[in-house]
């Protein structure tokens, strides 16, 4: 594989490309730590820390999405995205023993995360820096440190790092249940299907990447384990295509956007093999319905029918490890669509990799 | 005022546009129940249940984004959108005891909100069904009910039963902090504001509309406790105009969807006069800089410089009230955009009052 110094000046979008298939690689450095991850969630259950409040901004806030379930299925603990407004500007003064604090950012330099982590710590929380940069302001602002480890990330529009964060909070969600071991074979056996997969993946994206050259908006729909799937791909054709896409739950769809379809707004879907499978195909069927195009994605995809396209990927060991392949067709589609429509993924206009943004 | 009945055939939309109306003497209404609602806080606090899951679709969701803010800055207990498919659907089995559970449902019927409340009473959680029907199905699954006391709302879109459970909320949150009677006064004296307010606001809408009536996509920009603002100003714009709307707190605006902004892309902001504000301020100029339309609303609308329009509400007594009044521009907006389009606002395509979508 070229490193991407080579690669940036001859394609736009060839840096967002090539994180993308590095994401493999990636997950196998993240299993590098995995003793780390032991020891720190053997704290937050010394402690008895088991709320655990995420923080984080875009991708980031969308793989916390993912903690939710990967906290509440494993150790049974609740997770909740945290507001960092009612801490970091209310200063709300919430009592935060009990809390476990995990805040997200690849650079480790948000500003106001790392106000919240720090005022969360002083309220008695458990606070624990997940990022890239282990020596960042974040990293020393936390009481623990957990790495990232996906290596630089160039592109501003994430892949790598979004990955790792998921597989992350699998990990430590797996360890305090004691499962760890067998969650990070999980994630290694996840990391080579993936690596299997991408090339077709990127072979079967590129026509739909065609056909949609010139759509403006979009719906991503996915429901549990798969709604940050949802919010990631959104994020992604967003940012680097300037699509108006939002992510939906299944059911939230019904209570209202669906409304506003017709045969010009697509609608992608995620669905996987799990107890919400059924509420994905519902959902599928109220899109036809609407006269809209249906994209099929997941490790279930085949079970929609009346899908325009259809982007399978392999069934992962347990259904926890799917968002780790469900992702990467949206990632690939997005890179695609971006280079259809003339725009570089890489450099996307107004952004900066390291967003310092109130 | 005429009856819906007597209105519906003669306008479309005018079924959406009464209960708009309505707003202020629905408030009053709810007030009537302000015993109730101290006496459920006492026995959430006494049970020490002080753990506040809210569940909802929809608009009753958009609010619940407001009691984290009500409930974090009142009685300092953390509040959070309850995921229900980890308990529905995944029969995740978390520990609720210590929790505190509001279900909220306009009609009381949706499914999983019912399912989800029934196995979370069964998990130790303190159950209380907010809704209109206290004869509903989930009244009855409950140990407390909570009358939203909206009257009957005949329009698809929500209006007045958001504004309600945003006012309820904050009241219950009141309560619990022992500042019940002081919240009541304050619900009852921004009725009385909003009551001034609405014909100015009806006037103004119009021309915002007709020079919006051929917009597909836009973005609602709001932070803190007018997250939820922005949420249901979104809802209302894709289910009532079929515009592309998407909800983003300030920050997520920068990290992101910036990219995805341009000229024929406008962005309606909420400002109100909070600690969030300089982060709205913020995020206007970003948006000005894209070349992107602003619309600024809330009040202080008038800090924004360079909007196209200015929207401005009164200043409620207190800052956790302003909510309720700088939804009702957004609603009037998408009431008159959806007339511009020639669409009836009070029976979207696809959409039926009650959803019971899984």
């Amino acid at each position: 594989m070229s490193s991407p110094e080579n690669v940036v000046p001859l394609t736009p979008g060839a840096v967002f490309l090539t994180e993308i298939h590095e994401q493999p690689s990636a997950l196998r450095a993240l299993l590098e730590h995995e003793r780390s991850y032991a020891r720190v969630a053997d704290t937050a259950r010394k402690r008895g820390a088991t709320t655990i409040r995420m923080v984080g901004h875009g991708s980031s806030d969308n793989a916390a999405s993912y903690g939710v379930y990967a906290f509440g299925l494993l150790p049974r603990w609740t997770a909740l995205r945290d507001s960092i407004t009612l801490t970091a500007y209310y200063h709300a003064g919430l009592d935060m023993t009990g809390s476990t604090v995990i805040a997200l950012s690849q650079s480790g330099r948000t500003p106001d995360v790392i106000d919240y982590l720090t005022r969360a710590r002083a309220a008695g929380a458990f606070t624990i820096a997940l990022t890239n940069d282990v020596s960042s302001d974040l990293a020393a602002a936390a009481e623990a440190v957990l790495p990232l480890a996906a290596g630089p990330e160039r592109s501003v529009a994430a892949s790598k790092t979004y990955l790792n964060q998921i597989a992350a909070l699998g990990l430590l969600a797996a360890s305090a249940a004691g499962e760890g071991r067998r969650f990070a074979a999980g994630i290694r056996a996840t990391a080579d299907l993936l690596e299997d997969a991408i090339p077709s993946l990127e072979e079967q994206v590129r026509e739909v990447a065609l056909s949609f050259a010139s759509v403006g908006r979009m719906f991503v729909v996915g429901r549990g384990i798969e709604f940050a799937t949802a919010r990631e791909i959104a994020l992604k054709l967003l940012e680097t295509c300037r699509v108006a896409a939002e992510p939906l739950t299944a059911t939230a769809l019904a209570h209202g956007p669906v409304a506003a379809l017709d045969p010009l707004f697509p609608v992608w879907t995620v669905a996987s093999d799990d107890e919400t499978l059924p509420a994905v195909v519902e959902a599928a069927e109220r899109v036809r319905a609407a006269g809209a195009t249906l994209v099929a994605s997941g490790d279930a995809a085949e079970t929609l029918s009346g899908a325009a396209y259809t982007l399978a990927v392999p069934k992962p060991p347990a259904p926890l490890l799917s968002p780790l392949l469900s992702v990467v067709p949206g990632q690939l589609f997005a890179s695609a669509l971006a280079r259809a429509r003339g725009l570089d993924p890489d450099h996307p206009v107004g952004l900066s990799k390291v967003t310092l943004a109130r």
